[in-house]
């Protein structure tokens, strides 16, 4: 149970705790990373009860988890499939264990819990560990019952996270099955040692982009929330793995807001969502790095389609992008990253429009109402 | 092009081409099983270019497919792994094709797409094909461009679809995939003659049931359209083969009546969408058949979560169950049938209180705005 009387000072001179957490993000990143590459160059997880053979014997790998989190699991499933070539699906935890899902010996869970207690989340590992799958944890509670459950686990070394809608929760998830996912490539060796070291300078270098994007980026996300704060609906679109984040940056303003926001995958739009975009509609647009080229011109071409409709544009994109520049409305600059590390990036500005909207509209954004920080009844 | 000064004869006495196919449904879904079994007891499909060897080895099966096509993968998705234990995953077309996904020739890519030209959906095949996978294609329109490049093809007999959001459309694929899930199940032997032959009987059953759900339902989706006509957003909840069923529902009140209406796993309320439940938003919840315990009665104990926070629920239940009831402000009643065969009949009410819905608010239903009948381009 969380004291709810603690004082401001534990709030680091923030108003609330949420906003305090976003900022946390890049220290929190830089902890996540902190001590894994062992003498040997090779990854260092921080409880593995698995040998080598039974990790190189993994063919198929399912993530479940429950909102934020869920997300978390499907930005890192492109990656993971990338890395490792082992399918990936990604799947809520409430519908896996209902569904009499197929899963053997090889098959590896990866359960996602910032708590480390969620319900749902803790049913459905003991189901998938009855079936004799192994079960890997990225939690960041040391010691909760997810992780004691375990296979082997990853704390995210984000610190306690006090604020109910999770953002430093999220993005050291995000980055926790990174590591997973170069781990695995390391022992299944579909990566060569030179490209994990590649990858993890990437992630190395996150903290600081991280920092850049809230100096950057924080007084144009609150002036939007200014401006939008009586938005009766808000829209998202992404692609790749900017989809998981229009997902995440959407369920963030239902929760804190209580406005009906939602994401959709751009590609999808003209399969039904365009006929909800109308004069005024804030429709945010998060744009590939133009290094995935037809990506990055289909979503620039998505812009166009919902701005001729009528919609107020809100883009983010790489500072060097010049195409999107003339759809945009309000364009958002992100520092220019690959592609995979675009999303730890871009869901920074939409936590801080979603902070400051509520805020605005007088709402606790530290315990939004209807919801418990973790939900340990299914 | 479809000829949009069609006279009112070929609407068949309905004022518009969506609810003429509304009830058309009955019909549409006896056309598709038409002739399925073949003089030895085996299941036929339309065209085949594969070999029983071939299709023993499958040892994956992707549907891809967009809008509502992609939900009546989502419903088949339930069925097929139940029935065969081969992993089946769906993804949206626009993501497949540029997400580097893991095929191999033993994968079985099925494509759903009611035109054959959806161009999302064709692309995401001619990827697939170059990575040497097999394409099944489900289709309605006879020698469209999807099935022409496909190994395999069930078409579904729905007959002309000329409405823009779909419905026999959807109800005739679903019922395709269930025909090719125990085609698999058959040619894998993972069900035995008599299991198969019983599973098509529930099918058989379906023309009469959904002209039961049809006679006796419509009046009051009508009725609730009337009294909802002027709210600002909708709610849809269910659990397993029910939620892709509330995904469609609230995907049918976007596109027809341009509202905002979402679709949840009722499983991940608490983890966010909870948050959006407010005096007097309506929302509807999809109750599993009693054969699933848990699954309703914690469906069941998410009405009353919902209704304590002043939601106006309207429930979708067997005509037996009087679990749900005292919780439900409005009750539809569905006939009783069992888990796998709930969203054919489930969806009916909520393909009419859209289209009603719409038809109150002025729109013309079989036009909606910004969106055409099939995508053609990405």
């Amino acid at each position: 149970r969380v004291e709810w009387d603690l004082t401001a000072a534990e709030k680091g001179g923030h108003d609330w705790f949420m906003r305090k957490e976003i900022f946390e993000q890049p220290k929190a990143v830089a902890d996540t990373l902190l001590g894994r590459l062992g003498p040997d160059g090779s990854l260092v997880l921080d409880e593995i009860r698995l040998s080598r053979d039974e990790l190189r014997s993994i063919d198929k790998i399912i993530i479940i988890a429950c909102g934020t989190a869920s997300y978390a699991g499907l930005v890192a499933k492109y990656a993971i499939e990338h890395w490792t070539r082992i399918p990936c699906e990604v799947e809520l935890a409430s519908e896996f264990r209902y569904r009499d899902p197929i899963v053997s010996p090889q098959t590896l869970v990866v359960a996602i819990s910032q708590s480390g207690e969620t319900a749902d989340t803790l049913m459905a590992i003991r189901h998938a560990k009855a079936q004799r799958a192994k079960v890997l944890a990225i939690c960041n509670t040391n010691g909760s019952t997810i992780p004691r459950e375990s296979d082997a686990v990853i704390y995210t070394h984000a610190g306690p996270e006090i604020a109910v809608a999770s953002t430093k929760g999220f993005l050291t998830q995000v980055v926790a099955c990174y590591l997973l996912g170069l781990y695995l490539a390391q022992v299944h060796g579909t990566k060569f040692g030179d490209e994990i070291a590649a990858v993890l300078a990437e992630l190395e270098a996150l903290p600081a982009q991280i920092q850049q994007v809230l100096d950057t980026t924080t007084e144009q996300a609150m002036a939007l929330a200014r401006e939008l704060v009586d938005a009766p609906s808000v829209l998202f679109l992404g692609r790749h793995v900017g989809y998981p984040i229009a997902l995440e940056g959407a369920l963030k303003l239902k929760e804190l807001a209580y406005i009906h926001a939602e994401g959709f995958a751009a590609g999808e739009l003209k399969h039904g969502p365009i006929a909800l975009v109308d004069e005024g509609l804030p429709l945010f647009v998060i744009v590939p790095p133009r290094g995935r080229d037809m990506l990055h011109d289909k979503v620039v071409s998505n812009i166009q389609e919902v701005r001729a409709r009528g919609a107020r544009t809100i883009v983010l994109a790489e500072g060097e992008d010049t195409e999107a520049e003339p759809y945009s409305d309000v364009l958002i600059r992100l520092p220019t990253v690959s592609t995979l590390f675009q999303p730890m990036l871009a869901i920074v500005p939409l936590q801080v429009f979603a902070c400051e909207l509520a805020t605005l509209k007088g709402h606790d954004v530290d315990q939004p109402r209807n919801l418990a920080k973790s939900v340990t009844v299914e």
